[in-house]
């Protein structure tokens, strides 16, 4: 077997067999396949695609690439959650407390990753004291005790998915669903969780604009799944506009907090509670997404859930104040009103634009070694589709420098619009993919 | 302008713009442009394909990217020929002293490159002591003395297609037409000739198989010959079996002074005279084939073509005597006879294979440092077609070593059929294609 007559094989639209697609893997992750044939063999694959059989392969091959967490020793169904990538987007923080509240095991594993705001992780960090770092044993234990334990990706999860997406980024061959979806699926399956539950967004603020890509992208991730052995479901949600009212890290996890009050916005609750309800029933730990349903709503009335996340916290090094008043919470030295410059109804045009204006005030980091300002971000007053009158603010932003509130502000301002006539609200969940759907 | 976006351009099945092309391949060559993006964006013209414009930029560009030879201090028009690559073509040795018997410049600079035998130059240092490295001004002077010179190809010589073809053969971009007509155009238009005749071979020993694949590769290189200001012309012609009875460097010289004596075999002589014809028309030196034909003949007919071979392989350094009684010549110093097994007509089944033969006898490269045997190779005793009975000689092998001998035999008998049908001869030259059919 050698690379050359791989490409020339993919290049001709044969299919690779298993063996085969383990072969390039391998060899490209120990760098005996150099960049120059993987990345001509990634364009292949962007004109000949890959089958339902190499796209599944090629998952496993890259899955096994590095080390393959083992969760054996916490009790019960692991059920992981992995959204697409959204503006505004916190629901782990809030679905994580309301099921580890029911005692359902949440053992996540999350990144840190480039963005328009941090990852988990770095949200996460918003809470002074509060910890990823911790060894395996550490990480099962406290699981087993609190139900809950959020922990840093190992560097060796999936290096081949490194390494192939850097490939990617600057090859031109990022838009294939097998090359997306594997990438996104390998991690999922070296992260050892039994069942998965996929948020893909679609929408102005998504990789996915349309509704048909999100489905494409979905049913090749549900396939991958189901065919490793994990029950596997994606919702697909709309991105059109950002999800909840803040975009930014510590304010994501105010707005985190405010849901598990009870207090939160309709729509960030809504979706928060259907995707903890989906990850109860794929786990088996409830029959019908109604009675998960409400077992979930019970947790924020009754507190449970914030209780839970004031108990994680503090376990993680954090304190219990930071979750119930907010102690010591990052908050950015400076706050400016956006102001509406005519009446009408608030449309957002493009969520990307809110989450580049984020980005900007340094919510979020554009390479690797950028650092986060925890405390910068949007706070948007009004959702998409209410009255507003000129001159009524509809939006905070939370900075530190005056230069970049500007840029910030402008980009702002031009991600949304003011109609006359009143807009149709976008439904929150358009389709659920399960694999009778594939 | 970027080459991500370049990558994406072509990918998406836009035109390139000249400046665009431009900027791909003098990044590339000052190596601003990295491996893996080069061959990501040639597998996506494998697919995309270029158009005439884009083909010719490309060319144009690959050729400017090193030194661009002026030959304008020689007198005369100056013509070049470039064949494709053909088992046994030794049509250069023997067209040019013909060519300058009629006082018609040949200023060829030759390469040695990888192949089933050595290249040009290659063979004609089977001359004792002739040297093909020399100055400019040497070169230049010999070419005014004796309208005839060889020399090595500068190293700087369209460099960006040496790079380029380095990247397409070891990621399967080799089989475009644009990619090939670029590679070879690049390095004709850099070394200054005034017209250039393409012998564009086809058939079992020819990269191009199919006739149709032929015609439209000469097609693609009359064309941007013709762009760049160069008259241009290609002749299709047949490669399904050998050109002439030798192959092998020695050997081929031996074959090329035989027909400059009237002793050569017929296809070989003829096309070598056609060759040289469409030269001189192309150069303006005759008005029609047919004349210029007869004025070739003559220099063979009356030895001035052998005189003019014999004083060239002096001017270089070399002796008359080599030409006039083949002393010195390189011979391999074992011989070994090869027999028909049946009774029944000779037929070439593919003439690829019988390169294969003489490159196992040493008369070729396989890599850059290999060292040629320039002895080594194969005489054929029959030519396709002709009748021979079981237990006479077809082919003798001229070799050093017996194990090697064993394999070309092998792989030689393979490469022959005998049938018992008489074979209808392929014509020699299958088209001619000038700028009119383009």
């Amino acid at each position: 077997m050698n690379m050359y007559d791989l490409i020339q094989k993919k290049r001709d639209g044969f299919t690779l067999t298993t063996e085969e697609i383990k072969y390039i893997v391998n060899g490209y992750t120990e760098g005996e396949i150099k960049d120059y044939q993987m990345s001509a063999f990634l364009m292949a694959v962007y004109f000949q695609k890959m089958n339902k059989k190499e796209t599944v392969d090629l998952t496993l091959a890259m899955a096994a690439s590095g080390e393959m967490l083992n969760l054996s020793q916490i009790q019960g169904t692991k059920v992981d959650k992995h959204s697409t990538g959204g503006i505004g987007d916190k629901t782990t923080l809030i679905l994580a407390p309301m099921l580890a509240a029911l005692n359902i095991p949440v053992a996540k594993m999350s990144g840190r990753g480039l963005g328009y705001t941090g990852g988990t992780i770095d949200k996460l960090e918003s809470f002074p004291g509060f910890s990823t770092s911790m060894t395996k044993e550490k990480f099962i234990e406290n699981v087993n005790q609190h139900s809950i334990c959020v922990a840093g990706q190992t560097e060796n999860l999936a290096p081949a998915d490194k390494k192939i997406y850097a490939l990617r980024d600057v090859t031109a061959t990022v838009d294939n669903i097998s090359l997306i979806a594997s990438s996104i699926m390998s991690k999922k399956l070296a992260s050892g969780a039994d069942a998965i539950v996929l948020d893909v967004k679609c929408g102005t603020g998504a990789f996915m604009k349309k509704e048909e890509d999100a489905c494409l992208l979905a049913k090749t991730m549900v396939q991958i799944g189901e065919d490793a052995g994990r029950k596997t479901v994606a919702l697909i949600t709309d991105m059109n506009q950002p999800l909840g009212r803040m975009v930014g890290n510590s304010l994501e996890v105010q707005e985190a907090i405010s849901v598990l009050k009870g207090e939160g916005e309709s729509r960030l609750q809504e979706l928060s509670l259907q995707l903890a309800a989906w990850m109860m029933v794929i786990g088996g730990y409830e029959k019908e997404i109604s009675y998960a349903y409400e077992r979930l709503k019970s947790t924020i009335d009754k507190h449970l859930a914030l209780d839970k996340m004031a108990e994680w916290i503090e376990s993680q090094g954090g304190s219990k104040e930071s979750v119930y008043e907010g102690k010591g919470l990052k908050r950015a030295s400076r706050q400016k009103m956006i102001f509406a410059e005519e009446t009408g109804y608030l449309n957002c045009l493009d969520a990307t634009e809110v989450g580049k204006s984020a980005l900007i005030l340094g919510a979020g980091r554009v390479q690797k070694e950028d650092k986060i300002d925890l405390g910068a971000g949007i706070e948007l007053l009004v959702q998409n589709g209410t009255q507003i009158k000129k001159g009524e603010a509809f939006a905070v932003l939370h900075y530190e420098e005056e230069e970049k509130a500007l840029q910030a502000e402008k980009i702002l301002k031009n991600a949304y619009e003011i109609k006359c006539d009143k807009i149709e609200e976008k439904s929150l969940i358009k389709k659920v993919i399960t694999i009778k759907d594939c």
